[in-house]
Formats: C-alpha cells, structure tokens, sequence
C-alpha cells in the first residue's frame, strides 16, 4: 500500500494548536526544539511510508508461520525490524538512564501513528515492547531495570504483556497460572495464556514476557494476582543470553486481520520469573502496562482509518463514473470522478473530520501524559485527573469510529473495496480488532462510568467541563468561529446533561450506568473532537486572519464545519437513548435471546 | 455453525401481522392454505438449517478453486445443490407455466431467508438463478421461455447477471460488450465482464448468461444497451446440452468473504446469444432481475444479521465472565453468564430488534409484490408504488444495518470473535458485500431521492404516510400500544419533514439532494421499521388481551418497546444532518482530500 504521512496535520497540531514551546518546563520539552520535533516526524514519516506500507500486504497475505514452537514473521518483517532498531525508533521517549531519548511523549504518539497506519501489525511488535518497558520502569527492582531495560529501550529485546486465559477475559479474577516460590527468591510459572500479541517470532534473540499469575495460597480474585517477568531466555550477568526458559509458544491463533502479528499460545511449564513490585498487587502494576496499551489501541483504530481514508481519498479521485448533478466536471473523458458526488464526499469527509479530530484528541491526551510530570503539582493533578478520564474515550471512540471510517473506505471503493487487490479489506479486517483488545469497548464504557465518572467526588469531569467552558468564552465573540463555539457549547450542554441523569440514576440502579454506559462514552468522544475541532479551528482562523494565504487552513476550517454540521448531532441520540434506562433491556429473560 | 430457523416468527408475522388469509383472491394465495405454508417453512427452515448450515464454514475456508477455465465449489456443495433441487425449491414460487409450484413471492422470502442466514454464499447460487428466471419470463421470447425457463425452475440449469466490466460499474452506459448481429437473428457477443456471481460452478451442466451488451451502432450510452441471453452450452431441440459456445471463465475474484461464491471474470469471445426483448431496451429488462436481486440482497443483509445474532445471544448465555451489577445471577459458578451485563443486552436487543423489524418489513414487501397482481387496479397500483418506493430502502437499510448487527455480534464474542475458531467473522465478512453489490447504498439513496420520490408527483411517499396515518390512528388509543403509536408518529413527521425539505432544496440544487440522499434513506428505513413494530405490537397485544399467555408476545412487545426507546432516536440525527445541505462538502476543493 501508499502511505503518505500527514506530518504538516502533526506539526500543526503540536506547534500551532497545543503550542508545545511554552513547555519548556517539562522533561525532554526544552530539547524538543521545534526544528528537531519537524526533523523527527518527518523521518518516522518517511520511515513508515518507505519501510513499513510496502510489508503491510505481504503480512496480510502470508501471516505467520508455526513450526515446533519457532515462529517465522513474514518476508520482509525481519529486516524491517531491524531497519527500525537500527534507526533507534524505539527508544524515542524512554529513559535517558537506559538508553532512550527522553523524547515527550506527544512526540512519540506522532511518530507511533504513522508506524500504526503503515502497517498495524508490525507495529504492535514495538508497542508490546514499550508498554512492558514502562510496566518494568514503573514498577521493576533495581536489578529487573538494570537487565531488561537496556534491551528493551535499544529494541534488541522484545516485550509482551500475557493476561489472557482461556476461562478468563475481561474476568482477570479468574487467573489460574500458578507462580510457586524458590528458596532463590524467584518463582516456578505454570500455566497457560492465549491471545500473546507478539508472544513469538524471529525479530529478537529474546523475548520479555509479563506475566500475570496467582502465587501459591494467594487470595481468590483479582487481590491474588502478582506480576512477573518471565524471559523466554535468562539474561546472564554480562547481559546476553543463558538458559532457555519454559516459556513455549504452542501454536498461532487464526484471526480475521492483523495476520503479520504473533498471537501466540503460550505455555509456562514451571518457567522461572521474577515478581514485579508487591505480592497480590500484580495488577495495578500490570495496568501501567494496560493504560499505554489503550491508548495505543485507539491510536491503532485512528491511524488504520487514516490509511483507510487515503486510499478512499486516492480512488475517488481517480475512478471515473457517472457524471456530476451539476454538470459534467471532466467533460472530455468518458466520465467524472466519483469524487464529484456529493454522497462519496459525504463519506470521505465524515472520514476526515474523524481523524483529523482524533489526531489531535490523541495528541492532546499524550500531552497530558507528559504533563503528569509537572513540577506544578495542580497542572501534574489536572493532567492525571484528564488521562484517568480520557483514556477509556479515547480507546473506544477512536476504534468504534476507526472501523467505522475504514468501512466507509471500502464504501467508497465499491465492488473494487471487497477484492483483495484494494488495500481497503485489510485495513477494514485489522482494524475490528481495535474494538475488542485491551478491554472490549463496553468494558472501557463500563469503566468510564463505573469508575472514573466518580472518581475524586468528579473532580476529573468536572475540570474538563471548565476547560470546555473556557474554551468556548475565549472564542464564541468571534463570528468566524461561532459555529465551532456553538456546536461545542451544545455538546458539552448535553454530556452534563447525561453526567446528571448518570449520577442521579446510576447510583439508584448501577444497571442504569451500563446500560448507559456506551451512549455516554460516544457522547463524551463525540465532545472531546468538537473540543479538538474548536480548538483547530481558533489556530486556523488566527493564521488566516494574520493573513496566511494558505489553503490548508481553509480545508481545516471546512472540515470543522462539518464536524459540527453532520458528525455533532449524533449527540441528541445518545443523549436520548441513553436516559431511557435499563429497565426495557434488562426484562427480557436470558432464554428469550 | 449452527442454525434454528425463526418459523414461529416467520409464521406469527405471515398469519398475524399480515393476514395471508385475507388474500385468496391473489394468484397462489387460494392454494397457500395456513397448514401448507407452515409445512413450507417447515421444511425449508429444516433444510437450511440441516443441510446448507453445515457447510457453510467448509465453503469459507475452501472457497472455490479455478483451473483451466473450469470452477470446483467447497466440498459438499455440490451435493448440497443437488438435494436443494431434488427438494423442489427452485420452483417454490415459479409459474405453473414452467414447472413452478406458484407460491406467493411472500412465503418463498421466508424460505429464502433461512437458506441466506444458514448459507449466504451458497443461497446466491439459487438466488441469481431465479433473478434470470424473472428476466427471462417478462421479457423472453415464447421459443426462449420455452427452452430456458423450465430448466431455471427445476434448477437443472443456473442462471447469472452481467453487468459489470473493469470500467464500467455503478455507470453502465460505460458498457463496451459488442453485440453484432447474424444472418439467423442471433448475435456474436464479445467483451470481458467482471464480478460475475456464480458465473462459473460445478453444480450444473449448464449456466444461462444474461448479458447486457451494446449492438454495433447503437446509441451511446444506457439508450444503446440491449440485453442477451447467452447459454453456456448452447440447447439443442431436444432441451439437452449442444455446442459449447464462447463464455469462458478466465479466473475468480479474491474477495473478503461469500468465498463459497464464485465470482467470475467472464470472457465472451463470439459467443452466440439471443436479444431478450427489444433492441436497446436492456436495461429496462434487466431491471426487473436487478429490483428482484435488490430485495433479495437486502434480505440477505437481514439474514446474515440474524445467524451472527444466534451465535452472539449462544455465547452470551455460556460464557462465564464478570458478576451483574445487581448481585450473582450463577452464584455457585465462578461467574455469571455475560447475558447479565446491560451493554451485552444492550447489543443483543438492538440487534434483534433490526432482526425482527427487517423481518416483517422484508415480508412486508414481498406481500406488495404479490399484491402487484392483484385483480384490483387501485391495490395493484399502491402496491407497485410501494415495491418502488421502498426497494432501495430495504437494500440499503437492512444491509447497513446487517452489517453492523454481525459486527455487534462478534463484539459480544470479544477475541473469541475475531478468530475464525467461531462464525462471526465469516458472518462478518460475508455481510460486508451487501453493502455493495446490486447497487452500492449510495446508488440506492440516490435512486430514492432523485427518482421514487418525485415519480407520479410523490404519490407513493404520500400513500406510505397515509398508510402510517392510518396506523397510528388505529393504535394510538390503547394505552398499551402508546409507546409504539408515538414512536411511529413522530419518525413519519420527521421523514415528512425530511421530505419537504428535500422538495424545497432538492429541485432548487441536486447536491442538496444528493447530500440529503443517505441520510434519508437512514431515516425513511427507521420509520419503516418502526410501522412494523406498531403493526406487531398491535398483534401481540391483541393475542395478550384475549388471553394468551405465551411468552413469545411478551417477548415481542419489548423488543418492540426497545425499538421505539433505543433505535428510533436516530431519526433526530439523520434530520438534523440533511437539513444542513451539501454547501460545506461540495466547497472542498477535489486536491484537498
């Protein structure tokens, strides 16, 4: 497949929407210098059109090969990982202490999204590696650090994250590995795990898995889960590789999409690990690991239905068919290009406003992320308060409307879109995976609601209400831009709304809050892009208002509009389904289904 | 996969809803006793469920394979082909005239609904059969009919639609087939055709082309298409298989899914083929074999909808995930069936009620077709406004929807769902096309804003609101069915809305109109299911007033309350967007995308 970067859409997100220079104060921004930032995200750009989109296919149609426990990527992937080790991507934004470039990590996600959209699932490979190097810098020991970071941040290793069981999903509570206790402080893992993206394959030497299992005698439930690292070969004291671990990969998962991934099953038989952090509290650590990983996963769903879209973009403009209603555009071919059709730009824009909104709803979040380290204690607050909320939104709203955006591509294409010689199956297959890993979109609305709604008295929805409002009074006395303050004024009016009858009906019943539950969280995605398009549209105008004769700044104001104009008032729907309680759905006996 | 097929449903819509036995005045209906359409949908939801079902999953995996010009299907379907036509059911609605067992077109939907959810791919094969069965019985010649359509009844010859070439899809005045006339009133056709459904197989001897292709000198464009029937043998006197003629499969398209299909690139190479009625009047004639593909698809996106449902409410009440909010529903289990989580509910319900909405709705408008024939002039008439009017919105809707009700069913399965261990992902993939072909969703919206509703000064949008009017008056004073005459009430006043508006815009700039297309389309299916759901509460609440105490209709009346509360919102949305016009879409430059 083509893929074209969208490094102007990212620099002007960074640089002209979100201001980047006036944070000086915070680790790596001071040597985050404009020029540098504009140096990286074009050679990750460039990196991802020129390495990545051309092994994307050859993933799809070859997948991965099992044999005796050995997994073989497809043609190509190896070396291309090799190409990304060699160019240092990733230790982009990890520790300096280790290795890394201490990059923010607004910067990082910039880069991430054009890796993800060239090819998600060679992607992943990374993605997996960096959520276990956070999981360990988080919460290793000195000694755990030492080992696998080095490795980790320079990519000569890889990592994973193993959670999932065949008796046990969503349920973590339900974890059967067994950790048992060696008189060397070390532990014998046994048991098995399913679905371990990038649990094998011939990039690296070594593999890092994170593993969650129940040490012997351990509490039932989720309070009973421990955190360990298990390599697949034992690191000897000069850094290389000593014994080979039981930790076997029996077999590859056959999957819809995503086919250059390793989903591997993966057996522990008296494997030895080391505990990470505390006994029994395996699993806040392992959610350091799980929070990157959702919000990676939205950023999946994005980038795919970005690539999607340039694929639909190219081909509306090329294929040539039918005539336009106002006359013909292209009079001396035989036809016009479907481009002219006011129901493929209502597709093609729908797309657009999507991501170039959720582009910046990622951005803006991983700005937060960086934030979380501020030496201000209430801007460190606020940005964690925000994190905390968003996370779950941006997970799910951005793969429900990725998939969505990726199946309007395939719309768009026609008959053409469902043979696989068109790009647009495979990003519509590998992108309904989004949806479902890292905690299945209901799960993330379930958490939404259930958890982070409440947490801290509210304080957290609260501060994003304040920031909406703010927002709106700074721009709403401009003509130019009262579209955009209105259509956000009326979607934040409505998420408050639906905050109200939440807090008064969801407490009464909590099968009100899930059965609310999705509404909500489409209702809140749909406010943060309206917030996103305000913002966008406030930095396009000032450049046009100074002056700027360029027409990206009208085709941003445009595609705003149209946010507001078409995708926004989705929000009257959710609002009004959502308050009609749990009371139809939950009637119904289980064997009436 | 297994599959049980909706018989009581089917039954409760056919003979309470909509009264069969009020119409023994129509052709086919006097015979249609009660007790024989049972015994019809009987067997046919047997056969599907207990032949076709089975080898579904075969046909996904295997596809089918091209050598030498020659197609191999999956393994058993052959036989399954065979026993489908020793079974009789091509004939099921047929003319007496041919073999056929002249049923209503109301009862063969019904069966065709089972044997598109148990096998879509396979159910093509038939269903494209009978689509040149239709062609060929409006418009053939005597001596044509004679020879083809009691092969196409019995099933012992199949039949296809070509239409497609590599340039030439949704604009067929594009088409470049040569017809050139011979000396014995035959033609030479030469030309390539694309996406040829069951266009090459090994079910039986012989497949009955129709072609549409352009005689030399004719008129550019669609005013010089004729169409041809093009036999791959050609039929001797006898009725028995002659020379090969020059219709030659050249290869099979990769596609997503439907690999149990085979779709043809067809060669035709001076084959010998015969006008089917008047020069250059093809595609009118082949109209009547694309509404009846229309509906047929629509039907499939329903069906496909309804098997991903079954699998997705299987797993729901099996998989052990998670405790309900409302205290243990399994305490002696280590957790609870994920059928107690509202948001399962909340996709299961939703689903079935599009499944069962779109049910009543696809019958709903088979019974107009049957009514088309009715000896009275005026019921006739409003009945074939009606085919007319709502054709498109049954394709459309009911695939849209179908598509995402699949998808919502593999979100019930979490990554279960996105291995090909379980059906959904092929429910998934083998939905996605209806989307597309037989006239994208697109095509269809335009089709119905730019010629159903203006053709006889709107008389049929005005006799459906009429139609609705009626209902709501009849409902609306039963306190049990307010929900349901409320919800109807207010989609009619906003599709009327909606219609006005486009009245006004549409003529003033057909970008409007246009742009307007698919979200009227959206809102005009909302409103139609919502007819059918007051038109089944109306039945349910009856049987429940006098007494019965079957939990089938208790059942009805919440799924249908759901409806209204849960799905029927939407129409809000799909209003508010189209009244926004086609000014900001049309204003981006064709570069800027």
């Amino acid at each position: 497949m083509a893929y074209t970067a969208p490094t102007r859409d990212q620099l002007f997100i960074l640089n002209e929407v979100l201001g980047l220079e006036r944070y000086s104060n915070l680790p790596g921004f001071a040597e985050a210098s404009p020029d540098l930032v504009a140096q990286i995200l074009e050679a990750g750009g460039t990196f991802a059109a020129e390495v990545l989109a051309p092994i994307d296919r050859t993933g799809d149609r070859e997948g991965c090969s099992f044999k005796d426990g050995e997994v073989t990527t497809p043609t190509g992937w190896k070396e291309a990982y090799a190409q990304f080790v060699e160019a240092g991507w990733p230790a982009l934004s990890s520790d300096p202490e280790y290795g890394g470039q201490g990059m923010p990590a607004v910067v990082s996600f910039a880069v991430s999204e054009c890796t993800a959209a060239a090819s998600a699932a060679f992607s992943m490979y990374p993605g997996l590696s960096h959520g276990a190097y956070s999981a360990l810098h988080a919460n290793g020991s000195d000694a755990q650090k030492a080992t696998y970071l080095p490795k980790l941040v320079s990519g000569e290793w890889t990592g994973t994250m193993n959670l999932t069981e065949p008796q046990c999903g969503t349920d973590l509570g339900l974890i059967r590995t067994k950790a048992v206790p060696q008189a060397d402080g070390s532990y014998r893992i046994s048991g098995q795990k399913i679905w371990i993206s990038a649990g094998e394959h011939d990039f690296a030497p070594n593999i890092i898995h994170l593993v969650l299992a129940r040490i012997e005698g351990a509490p039932a439930g989720v309070k009973g889960i421990s955190l360990f690292v298990v390599p697949k070969f034992l690191a000897n004291e000069n850094g290389g590789l000593g014994a080979r671990n039981g930790a076997v990969c029996a077999g590859l998962e056959e999957k819809m999409g995503i086919h250059g991934n390793a989903t591997a099953v993966m057996v522990y038989e008296d494997a030895q690990g080391w505990l990470v952090g505390a006994e029994n509290a395996g699993l806040k650590a392992m959610f350091v690991m799980m929070n990157e990983a959702r919000l990676g996963t939205g950023l999946q769903g994005l980038a795919i239905g970005s690539a999607a879209y340039q694929a639909a973009a190219e081909f509306a403009r090329e294929r040539l068919q039918g005539r336009s209603l106002s006359g013909p555009k292209n009079p001396e071919g035989p036809a016009d290009p479907i481009i002219v059709h006011p129901d493929v730009r209502r597709m093609l824009m729908e797309s657009r406003a999507f991501i170039e909104g959720g582009r910046a709803f990622v951005l803006w979040t991983a700005l937060q992320a960086d934030l979380q380290k501020s030496p201000d204690p209430a801007t460190a607050q606020k940005a964690r308060d925000f994190m905390a909320l968003l996370t779950p939104v941006l997970k799910a709203y951005l793969t429900d409307r990725g998939f969505h955006v990726a199946s309007q591509a395939m719309q768009v294409h026609g008959g053409s879109g469902y043979t696989e010689h068109f790009p647009v199956s495979q990003h519509l297959r590998d992108a309904r995976i989004t949806m479902i890993y890292e905690g299945a979109n209901g799960v993330q609305a379930l958490d939404l609601v259930g958890r982070k709604l409440a947490a801290n008295g509210g304080r957290a929805v609260m501060s994003f209400f304040a920031e909406v409002d703010a927002l709106v009074a700074e721009i709403e006395a401009d003509p130019a831009l009262a579209v955009y303050a209105d259509g956000l004024r009326g979607a934040k009016a409505q998420l408050q709304e639906a905050t109200f009858w939440l807090m008064q009906n969801g407490l009464q019943n909590p099968e009100n809050a899930g059965a609310a539950s999705t509404d909500y969280l489409h209702l809140f995605g749909l406010t943060a892009l309206a917030q996103m398009w305000a913002l966008m549209a406030k930095a396009a105008q000032g450049r046009i208002s100074s002056g700027a004769g360029d027409p990206f700044y009208d085709a941003k104001l445009l595609t705003g509009r149209y946010y507001m104009e078409r995708v926004l008032p989705e929000t009257a729907t959710h609002l009004a389904r959502l308050k009609t309680g749990a009371a139809t759905m939950m009637a119904m006996p289980a064997e009436a289904f």
